[in-house]
Order: structure tokens, then sequence, then C-alpha cells
């Protein structure tokens, strides 16, 4: 019975943004359903509700490895606002974005500020 | 005149690890002298020294970046110490290196974690 | 002369796509005409042509390389029509995708299986 | 209660190379446990044991991914050794190999076929 | 003071395309004001104004680079823009991104590829 | 017949480094022979061997893509020898290598320069 490890991810995930869980279900629910529910059962039920770090920590390695990788553009815009509802400032959130652009390059650095931007200006409306 | 910006990079640095500056001076100096310069100049003097997040946290970050590259070995190698150096423990390092298995998969995750062992392995003694 | 080499380069591409080759042609006509040739010549000419692998399972390897690499969605698109024509199954390109969550992480599975979506639900109509 | 999964990793990993269970946990043992249990809950026990994809096809879309990665080379000479158990040929591995040069360059094709070298030239002693 | 590198940075920087230095200020002034300088600074005042290399060299090995990179598309386009205007020909970038096929692999070099054509049809009106 | 482009191959690449052609035949003949006709045919009979730039060049921004790439430290290793054959200086390759850091990140450039000290150290003796 995997039922309460996909239960412990549904609810770290909830605990984190509550509109993200439906999100990725509707996302891949006629292409891959199977591969949401893993979504919910690895990263979120496995990995995220893990003690060892808060989740504003664990926000913050993501964005800096999601600016690393660079080609994640959706999964960043996703994670920069799932780091402000776990209570990263803005601040942060740029300041983890700079000190990428010496480990990935100017490049890497500079798109993920984009992001961030865009995120920002969409949360003050 | 860059000095005073050479010089915050050097005591940002010799503040995490204080040998460090001159392993990395050591290694460039027959090579590429101004490639140390900037080192100490660009990632200490003008990224890890900015206030907005605490060093235990950049490293953390770099710790996620340089196990999301993959490619970068001796670097994972000395932030690893510079993480123990700056207050972090291991298994903070471990959660880190566990969580990245999610955006850079299991691999690079994985290779990070042997590294992690051989510092750890070394400090011991 | 390497006319034959187009030419097998040629008719391996239309045995898999007859639009493809019109298609790499007239994208590059007008700013890299060598570089459509040697697309025709080496990966096709050279590669694919190649007997060791059947044409099903080269399209499979490709779409585990392109949502590995996840920079290349144009390509990726192609090669999901590709897969189709050549005589893949939905179920069997989405199991490559899934499966690159565990090398590749989770952006790359994802941001592959929105790829994949968007071309079934064009090849529908 | 998740035993039945780690249950199915571990059948689905020993069907494919009976002693690479225990190498994961010894070699991850006094470092990261859970990490090993990770390794044969999600890679083995969630998408290998999945129908849609024989273990021989499985493995070559894993090589096809380690060698676009390219900084894998332990996890790449694991699964060169798993694709050969599994019933692909030594010829079936190095096309996989050869077609990444389309798509992940010369460099990582040729890294790739030498760990092939390495390893079948142990595999014959 | 960090004035004088910001100074020769700023001039480097005009000195290849006069409109970039504003650009960057106005793409970053209201999310990272701090990046722009750091823009400036380093790649163009510690990095572009060293002697050792022409400019047009320079702008080559950036697009080799970003080719090579294969997810820094605004970047390559605005290279693409200043190589032009350093007096590489069409001919050269087209070269070198041909080139990068062989390293990076094909959708690498083609997607840069189509970054030039848009660039080169821009300039033309 | 492919004679010609094999013979054009051969030709331009030991025109760069006359110990090259067969250093690859002798690495790959017992394992992929196919694949070192390859690397002579399509890098060095299709790409070195045009017009429209210098091997100098062509040898340099190489460099940066494997600089880059940061995961073919033997293929650096060979176009760092290959770079200085062509007339390239010890300067310029640093230079290259330097430059790396805005693109690809400092770990990158470093990891280069620490290639190029081992090639020029040899060099010397």
């Amino acid at each position: 019975m995997d039922e309460s490890r996909y239960d412990i991810g549904w609810r770290t995930l909830a605990g984190i943004n509550d509109e993200a869980g439906e999100r990725i279900m509707s996302l891949l629910n006629d292409i891959a359903p199977d591969m949401a529910r893993l979504v919910i059962e690895f990263p979120y039920g496995d990995i995220y509700s893990r003690p060892g770090l808060d989740i504003k920590t664990r926000e913050l390695i993501t964005i800096a490895s999601l600016t690393t990788l660079g080609n994640a553009r959706d999964q960043l815009k996703a994670h920069v606002q799932n780091a402000l509802k776990s209570g990263c400032t803005k601040e942060e959130i740029i300041e983890v974005m700079m000190q990428m652009s010496v480990y990935a390059g100017f490049p890497a650095a500079l798109n993920a500020l984009f992001v961030a931007k865009e995120v920002f200006q969409r949360e003050k409306k």
C-alpha cells in the first residue's frame, strides 16, 4: 500500500502551495497520470517531507539547482512562487540567483532573474 | 584601484576557510595568476560578501549548484569542507545532495554523496 | 563524390518521415544550406542507416537523449512524430520520458512529457 | 508501509543484476542509507518495474541518457554491465553510444565508448 | 572605489555595442540593479577589456560557448549582434555554430543557426 | 565512394597534429572502428576542412566549447595540444578559458585551466 506515501507527499506539497498538487494533476492527467502520482510521491513524499532541512532552505536550494540547469523555466517559476509562500524574501531569492553566476555562468543567472521578475510582478497585482 | 575589492574578497574567503585563498593562488600561480585574483574578487569580493544571505546558506546553495553541474568534483570537495567550517552539519549537506536527485537526477546526487563521504572520512582523521 | 552518402541519408530519413528532409532543407536553406546537407549525410546517412539497431529503437534512444538534454524542444517534437511513424506506441514514448526522471531529473522528464502531449493532441486532429 | 515497494525494487534490480543491490547498499551505508533505500524504491520499484518497456530497452535508453549526460562514468559502467546481463549485445550498446554523437556531441559519445571498452575487456577475463 | 572598473566595463561594452549597456540596466533595474552593475564590471570590466584576444575573437568564442550551452537564446542573439558590430562576418558566425555540432551535438548547432537567421533577417530591414 | 572525404579528413587532421589520426584509430580500433572512421570523416573531413575560419580560430572555439561542456577532459587536453601546434599562443588559450567563467561558470573555467597547465608542463620537458 503506497497510499500513505502519496498522502505524505500531498500534505507536504499542500503545506507549501495548496494549488500546486491540483495543477500537476491537471497538467499530466491526460498524458501520464502515473507521472503525476510519482511527482507527489517521490519529490514531496520522499524528499521534501524529510527532517534535516526546513522548507525555506529546500526551496532556496531548488532555485539554485533550477537556475543552474537553465532549461526548466516553468519549474523555476513554480518554485519562486513556492519560495515566497514558504517565507523566503524576494531579496533571498535574488541573492541565490546572483550567486549562481559564479557556478553556472551569467546567462543562467540572468535568465533566472528575468523569471523572478515576471513572478514578482504578477504577485503584486 | 581594485585593491579594496580584492581585500574584501580575501577577508570573506578567509572567514570561511583560512587556507583556501593560498590554495587558489598556488594552483593558478604559474598558469593564470590573474584568474586567481578574479576568483578572490568576483565570487568572494562581489558575491559572498553581500548581505541578504548568511554564509551557511551560501555554502548550501553552492553545494546544490555543484551537485547539479556534476562535473566540478574538486570544487564540490572544497565547498563541502567550507560548508562544514561555516557551521553546516553533515546531515544538512547530505539532505541538499539527496534533494538534487529530484532536479538533476540520481547519478548527480550519488556522485556528490560519494564526494561528501570522502571529505567526511578525511575530516575524521 | 559524396552523393551516395547523401542519397543513403535522404532515403533513410524519408523512410522514417517523408516530409522531414524537405523541412530541414527549407529551415536552413537561406542561412546554412551546407548544414542541411550535413544533417542528411551524418545523422541519417552515417548513423541511422547502420544495421545493429532498428529504427524504432533508434528513435527511442534519441528521445531519451533529447529529454536528457532538456533544451532541444523542436528536435524532441520532431522525433516524437518520427517515433510514432516508426511504429513506437505512445505508451513506449511516455515510458522513455518517465524513466529519464531518474537520470536527468524531474524537470527534464516533465518538460518532455508536455512536448509529447502537444504532439499527440495535434496527431489526433 | 513502504516495504512492498522496496521489495518490488529489490526484485526488479536483482532480476537485472543480482549483485547491484548489495553494492548500492554498501556504497551508501555509512553516508546516506536512506538514499540507498530510495535508489531501490524509486528507479527500480517505481520505474524499471513498470510494464510498457522491456528491461533490455530500459537499459539501452539509460545508456543513451548517461552517455548524453557525460558526467556519470560509474553509473554508465554499471549500466553497460546491466545491459549485457539483460540480453543486449555489445553491438547494440556501441550503436547507442555512436548515435549519441549526433545529439550530445563526439566527446560524449567517445568517452562512453571508452567506458564500454573497459567493461567489455573486464568481462572477457 | 570600484568606479574605474565599472568605467572600463562600460567603455568596453560601448565599444562593442553602444546600446547594450543601457539595455542591461533597464532589464535588471527593478529586479537586481546590483547584478546590472556586476555584468558591466566582471564580464566587460574584468574580462573583455583584457589584452591577449581581440574583441572579434572574444565574440566568436562567446558564440561557441552559448551555442554549446543551448539554453541562453537571448544572450546568443545579443552576441550575434555584437559579433557583427565587432567585424565578424555572417559566414564566420555560421561556421562557429556549424562546428559546434561536433562538440555539443546537432540540436545545439541547429538551434543556434535559427537564432542567427532571426538576427540576420532583422538586421537587413 | 566515401574515400575522398576520409582522405580530406585525414589530411586536415594530419595538418594540425600528425599523430592524432593514428591515436584515434588505436583507441577505437577494438571497440568501434567505424567510429574512428566517422571521427576522421565528419569533424575533420566535413567541418575543419571548410573555408571560412582558419584552423587557429577553429581550435580556439573548440577549446571554448570543451571548456563549457566541462566533462571532456581528454578531448580538451588534445585540443590544447592541437591549438599550440596550430600557432595559438599559451596566452590566447588561457584567455579563452578565463572568458568561459562568464558563460559556463568558474568551475568550468578553472578545471580547463588546470588541464592547460598539465599540457603546458608536459610540452616543456
